[in-house]
């Protein structure tokens, strides 16, 4: 490292420089429990503290990876012994809520769910939600514009964010901590630091947008017939739900079948033969109205035969049950290790062609290769997992390969909501043009010209 | 000009370059009606065109001025004898609606309203909507982050906005058209055309997000007894109709009075006695229960004595009428003639305070000081107009001293959706940082390093 111990000690005192074992025992992927290689982590206690460590850093060219929860799937948190870690788990108040216009402001190291628990308690919510809520921050979330299963009603967490405070690459806090819906007063500045990695700056704190509560939550899981009933369904649900619908999950049947009958850890709540599982849910904010006009749209989806057969939860532990279905990561790593995952974007209309089209790919290339598919159908997002009985990292691209190619021709994305980090880098010119590539450097060069962070994450390091 | 008119109609041939009388008798502002000073106006036929236009501009440093609709309201459009004018006139083609995946693709110059009928044809909607609608264009839209008056329900224009292209100062063809709902790959470089008023690049294209439909609306004007019970009521509504609320606009008693009883242009539907007035739509998709859910909605606030009086609108000739009082912006400058027009964003919970604090000041300079009040209050947005007898630009700063300077202490914003442009320009650093400035201006010197586009508007040409 270009920075010493020394001074990094006196910005946040001995106690909150960490080197050796309390490096090396972090784990910066949690599918492959990687180990972190930082030549140190730095701890500092607020804004304050960040500034001077990156003003410090900038006067020696240090380069720096600032770490968040660690929930990334894509190693935008790795780091190389040359390289110094910051960690914003010391900022993680949540430092004022205002009911009336519904906001909240909070650091950057809060954990999601906090702050979700924080507006529930006065009455409101923060509607960003993922099976990582226990432990990505709120400045992980920004920094990879996080998604999740509410997106369809809410938007991303880019819509989520007011205002924010970043420090840059030489030091200097930019605080643009706006509270208001509408402020065309300038450049919108803190869309430069929403899913940009880490990479022009490092966001500190941030003012958050609240929703009033939606109360009431119905939850079904019904079964399609075909590709095109499954498109028509979310149609008809998002027009008779008006504004109530919450999520729209679909399990393809290589999915459903393998965490219930497969692997038995879920006893299925109904019967396996369907192509197209999904689980839908509306909020609302009147029960008796809400469970009145959510079981009238499913019973007009049965009469049209967009779905045949539905299951309504009648309890939260049935709820629980039939998402614990969708959200059961564990199991399908388990079942299909070594696993091989994914993230992509594109047209809802082309998604059945593709997901065809790469299992026979898939299976005419290792006769016993597993695909599962499932996803925010709603949002064009599927998450793609694969099993070809190897995890080497050649077999991977080779796989990466069948994944990500087709999908330039349909204008999808090699990630919907993941980010880039270092694992998608080869692939980024897959659906971004070499203007917009070169564009991508022109601001990094201008707000990162000695390019100090997250350094050849997103982009390559030169062009 | 540093351009020929022979290079430009070289390129987009004779008829579409104007000069002399064509150019002066397009009016740049339709408040003062100022006519256009350009050097001259050309009018691509595509991207291609402009592009090729830009290339000529940028080989001999000719700066432009970007033009869409000629409705932005911060002298956004104005261009001085030297300046080039770029129409986006001619490029008004819808070019693809992607109905499963809800995608609209079009070119920037399109009328607001065509997309809207557009999206309607094909079952769909495009929920963006302001008064401007039949003469402001999608870029115009983008370029300004337009937002109006259903920005409770869905957001300003940047939440519209899928993918767009862009023609960069060098004439350089950005094409960013993504038509995903998430895409994560890389940054997201469309913000940064979003709201910058035409000052980094010149918008062409733009992939729009359809909405579902809600085709039952239902309209009420409520009256409140007190700031306490508006703020309330906003509160109660947006819980008790979920996700339906689709329109929270408020009427001071000065402006609801001014254009009923006072100037006799519409009958007053509710007493004029009260404090506040508000005009509430609550959009769905099934007519009965849309109903029952409003009126109930409303029964309840009537008991909680959060309104005193209310009309529901029983047709859409009734629900006209209402909205006609809020729209009626051409009765508000001939009643407050000369009027000055202001846009502002400050938190809910001070609006009263700030404009009590306001009209003391107003009336207090001058004894006939009229000052009317209305606004997207569930935005916190408020529009305000002031007449003291005089339009001077003297008189003009002294009174946008009294408005913009308190908005510093509350965190507010001298643009709410306006803009800007010439006009605000001078108050920018009144609600943004040293350090937001100096970023904004560190954006334009990498995307724009000769100052070509949009020059002197929205920041000083130098810091």
């Amino acid at each position: 490292m270009q920075i010493t111990l020394e001074t990094l000690r006196a910005i946040v005192g001995p106690a909150h420089v960490l080197t050796g074992d309390d490096v090396h025992s972090r784990r910066v992927d949690w599918m492959t429990g990687a180990p972190c290689q930082a030549g140190a982590i730095v701890r500092p206690a607020d804004t304050e503290q960040v500034a001077a460590v990156m003003r410090a850093c900038h006067a020696v060219q240090q380069p720096i990876v600032t770490h968040g929860g660690l929930t990334g799937l894509v190693h935008g948190a790795e780091a190389s012994p040359d390289e110094l870690v910051i960690s914003l788990e010391r900022l993680t108040a949540i430092e004022e809520i205002d009911q009336v216009g519904g906001t909240l402001t909070v650091q950057a190291g809060a954990p999601l769910q906090r702050v979700q628990e924080a507006a529930k308690e006065v009455g409101l919510q923060f509607p960003l939600d993922l099976g990582a809520r226990g432990s990505c921050t709120i400045g992980g979330n920004i920094a990879t514009n996080a998604g999740g299963v509410r997106v369809i009603r809410y938007g991303m967490m880019r819509q989520q964010v007011l205002g924010l405070e970043a420090v840059m690459a030489d030091g200097r806090v930019v605080s643009s901590m706006n509270h208001m819906l509408k402020n065309n007063a300038g450049f919108d500045l803190k869309q430069l630091f929403i899913g940009s990695e880490g990479t022009l700056g490092i966001v500190t704190r941030a003012v958050l947008r609240l929703q009033p509560p939606t109360p009431c939550e119905q939850t079904a899981m019904v079964a399609c017939p075909s590709f095109e009933a499954l498109t028509g369904l979310l149609s008809h649900m998002g027009k008779a739900l008006g504004g109530g619908l919450g999520a729209f999950e679909v399990m393809w049947q290589n999915h459903y079948r393998l965490l219930t009958e497969t692997l038995g850890r879920h006893t299925p709540p109904i019967a396996t033969e369907h192509p197209f599982y999904v689980i839908i849910d509306s909020l609302g904010s009147d029960a008796k109205r809400n469970a009145t006009q959510f079981s009238e749209a499913l019973e007009s989806a049965l009469e049209s035969e967009l779905i045949v057969d539905a299951v309504i939860a009648q309890s939260s532990t049935q709820r629980d049950g039939l998402w614990a279905i969708r959200e059961d990561i564990e199991g399908l790593v388990k079942g299909l290790a070594p696993v091989l995952t994914f993230d992509v974007s594109l047209p809802i209309a082309d998604m059945q062609r593709y997901t065809n089209a790469l299992e026979a790919q898939l299976t005419q290339r290792w006769a016993d290769a597993k695909l599962v598919v499932f996803g925010h159908l709603g949002d064009g997002n599927l998450h793609i997992s694969v099993s070809v009985g190897s995890g080497d990292p050649e077999v991977r691209r080779e796989v990466e390969a069948m994944i990500y190619q087709p999908l330039a021709a349909l204008g999808g994305s090699v990630s919907a909501e993941h980010g880039i980090g270092l694992e998608k880098r080869p692939w980024l010119s897959t659906c971004r043009s070499s203007a917009e590539i070169e564009l991508m450097h022109t601001l990094k060069q201008a707000l990162d010209p000695l390019n100090l962070l997250n350094r050849g994450k997103v982009l390559q390091e030169t062009l």
